[in-house]
């Protein structure tokens, strides 16, 4: 099968597998290979397509290489609009421009969905940048095919197919210099560990990444549900019941902690909180107070006292 | 603290943390500097030490090498025993020189736990080698420390503490250069792709792949008895019930399957295998059977007839 063939399955088969996608579509549009890839392959699965292009103005002419591509997006008979954003600084470039790009793709999307061209590169590339923060199976487990309203049809295609499909297809995309500038972390997972790995180990393991993606969204999803439930059974009023928590599983015992530490206003809470609020479940000898951080207007901390675990603030 | 003291604390903190463990130990040493440190340290931490130094005979002067480390351990005032083996070729040089060292240690350990000198940096190395297996959380876990009756102290204890530690005690580790040859995929995790993903994400990779260790055992060790308990409530003889099965959730019905294949004679069922055996659980057009390998004598399927799966096995 040609490139196009094969991106275009994909898409079909996302969408027989998920009827709830509608054929009413969006898709994110940067004019790179992978999206340009995305739209066409779209298109020929009969999808109606509206292509959402995102300038970010982080570059001199990133106007003109989103309207190029939207324009390109109404040359293959798609609509297209083209949304300017804002991008702050919050948490470093990467993560501000990612958040701008959700927000106005969000807005923009008017009640369809959004399908975004990740690929099989970019998950395995997610999964090993998620490895390296050491928060288990939550960060390893990579971005997911479907999560309402953001679809992902590609992530079993890998990045030479969509290059290859534009070739075919006769389509110019843009090259953005930014993926290739080894000051992002993810370029230099991309062009230096991922190929090392793969020498090292022998072939194989882009899809060796994404399989384990799928296996650990599965025990996530799994292990969550039943997190969810015992955080129900523990509750009493905004306090947990420790011996409720305590007859639990480690793995379920500590993504419930971590449900009710971010309820109770701590920002994403450590490896570390989480261990010694849970400690304080298990083992009597734990620490008495247990600080969470989240406000900084008030010093926050989990108590234990009988049978119960409750959060007390004392303004600063 | 100086390396001798952290290494000493952690054998004193494994033995408080595993009371199961008792004050006789054996320790398996090499003669290398991690199995060495482990040596001298659990002596400090008065554990009465019998060490038990495998000779693989792979290289020329092994048996020299042997006997000097029991040499050494005597000196540091343990017991100390050779064990001579015979190293297979079945499953590669490596697996079949850990199977028969495994097997030596268990045969002379007399009733007491074994310890092993495992250290961060090798349960890191093992993290990233199961990761390219792609068999999920499994495989991704690494080694546990305490899996009666191997008991495996140093997981949270850098290999440069090792080293320290000999060299504050004036211990001379034999380096074998197993440990440096470049054919041996897990020295180039080592010297290649470890360094290079501590520089990409900035360091802490070592102690971040510990942290996902810790946290998948815990997600496993969860997972596992929902599983162990589903295969139970599904069991109708040999057969399983599909019904019972398909109500639970992916990740607990597709450990409960994978344990139901290996007893029922599949030699370590792939994730291909697994799926497609799932997918007769929870897709009423899966394919009608499924070869699931096992038997050189026999075509061994699984098919699906009601809501039974059951095998059959047909004579080549």
């Amino acid at each position: 099968m040609d490139a196009t063939g094969a991106v275009t399955r994909a898409v079909t088969e996302f969408a027989a597998h998920h009827p709830d996608l509608g054929r009413e579509v969006c898709v994110g549009l940067s004019g790179g290979p992978d999206s340009l890839a995305l739209l066409a392959c779209a298109l020929r699965a009969d999808l109606h397509v509206h292509a959402l292009v995102v300038d970010h103005g982080l570059q001199p002419g990133s106007d003109a290489v989103a309207s190029a591509a939207a324009d390109a997006a109404l040359a293959l008979g798609a609509e297209a609009t083209v949304l300017p954003v804002r991008v702050g600084s919050d948490g470093g470039m990467e993560a501000a421009a990612r958040t701008a790009r959700y927000a106005a793709l969000d807005d923009a999307r008017d009640g369809r969905p959004v399908l975004l061209a990740h690929t099989a590169d970019d998950q395995a590339e997610t999964v090993l940048l998620g490895l390296a923060r050491g928060s288990g199976a939550r960060s390893i487990a990579g971005m997911r095919a479907w999560n309402p309203p953001w679809g992902r049809p590609l992530l079993d295609v890998r990045r030479a197919q969509t290059l290859a499909a534009c070739a075919e297809l006769g389509l110019r995309p843009h090259h953005d210099p930014h993926n290739r500038d080894p000051r992002f972390t993810r370029v230099r997972v991309r062009s230096e560990v991922l190929p090392l790995l793969d020498d090292v180990l022998h072939g194989g393991v882009v899809e060796a990444l994404g399989r384990t993606a799928d296996s650990l969204q599965a025990d996530n999803d799994a292990l969550d549900a039943l997190a969810d439930d015992l955080r129900t059974r523990a509750a009493v009023g905004d306090d947990l019941d420790a011996e409720v928590l305590a007859v639990a599983p480690a793995a379920v015992r500590t993504r419930a902690l971590r449900c009710w530490l971010l309820d109770v206003g701590a920002t994403e809470p450590t490896h570390r909180v989480i261990g010694a609020v849970d400690a304080m479940v298990t083992d009597r000898r734990s620490r008495a107070q247990v600080a969470i951080g989240g406000d900084p207007a008030a010093r926050t901390v989990v108590v234990r006292s009988d049978s119960r675990l409750r959060v007390e603030r004392t303004p600063r």
